[in-house]
């Protein structure tokens, strides 16, 4: 087992310390945010911070570098047109969506660039990725400052969801083992996982006997 | 493919909402919070939520639903105490770590409800979960309440960290399939996950040739 301390991890050269703790938050989801500029420019860019933020009214935060030190189109967006998309990704296009954090220019729209379809959907002003399978329209509510080291949470509510028949299970939960998404780890990794194990609603009173497989060995 | 509005998704009723919402953020990160109260009662609560903020300093949050509904321990303690573990969950014991979701009494530590194994290491206040490969141990740092819903943003900074040698890659990333480690979709379904595919840094003037296979097919 290695041990790093705080201060052993503030010593590490900036590339290793960025893989280091990128990937400790364990897998991150990976979604393609898709946008538009006021002048109908449109840009995508991989995020893996989204997060469920609440169900009612189903709100979806996203965490964004500092906007001062280069552009970030996707925040600059989304104070111009106050809307955005997210899009799971699906493992047949992990390279593509991972080109997307390439620095390009303003004026060139990552969807041409790497290889995706910008599709418009119920009028929605955002561009979604029509390869994905699961697609959601949000409406920007909030930005969320976070003082420490000027990283942004973006809040934003649902306005449409798109999601496959085959993928929608019985109870509304969705299968993302069906609907093919990938997962991420730290800044590079791109995996697919495998069916979902599902548990029952856990109530103290009605606990498993977790040590039965031990005692019957 | 099934179309929802945001209205049609606040007219299912409460249950089916939860699973449709929560698992629209595609593959959430397994964790599970350790904490222990001022009079040394500990707390383990496993949590979706966790988040990557910063590597320099190395932040990291997590969601946390209204403290004024029902008792939320590990919101208390980390007040109580400032420190909190982050404990990967393994493939190995998605089932003891979804049981910690259950409402047990403050009085009922959940490492012993549900088999888990505190461990205290580097004098740390906090607990560790003996049976993760993967373990940070954080001083809170600050709070960050998100109006719309009454949910708090927690957010802390490594003070410690473990990882096994055999997970950790020449350029300090960390191979989370190596590791074991489980991830999550919606509020049941626990997946086992397969080995990275890894992409370079991504940059606009060395891009693949993303249409290569289509064309020689």
């Amino acid at each position: 087992m290695k041990h790093y301390t705080n201060k052993e991890i503030g010593e590490l050269d900036k590339l290793r310390r960025a893989n280091l703790i990128n990937s400790l938050s364990g897998y991150k989801p990976a979604n393609l945010i898709g946008t538009i500029s006021g002048a109908k420019q449109t840009n995508l860019a991989i995020f893996s911070s989204v997060v469920h933020l609440g169900s009612d009214p189903p709100l979806f935060g996203f965490i964004t570098r500092p906007t001062g030190e280069v552009p970030r189109h996707t925040y600059e967006n989304i104070m111009e047109t106050g809307v955005y998309t997210i899009n799971h990704v699906h493992e047949s296009f992990v390279e593509k969506a991972h080109y997307t954090s390439a620095k390009f220019e303003r004026e060139t729209s990552e969807f041409a660039a790497c290889g995706l379809t910008e599709e418009y959907l119920e009028n929605f002003a955002a561009p979604f990725v029509k390869e994905s399978r699961i697609k959601l329209g949000l409406r920007f509510v909030e930005e969320m400052p976070v003082k420490l080291n000027g990283t942004i949470l973006i809040i934003g509510e649902i306005e449409h969801l798109f999601v496959p028949e085959n993928a929608l299970l019985e109870n509304s939960n969705v299968d993302l083992h069906r609907a093919g998404d990938a997962c991420i780890s730290g800044l590079d990794g791109y995996h697919a996982v495998e069916k979902a194990v599902r548990f029952p609603f856990a109530r103290p009173d009605d606990l498993p006997d977790f040590d039965a497989d031990r005692r019957t060995k």
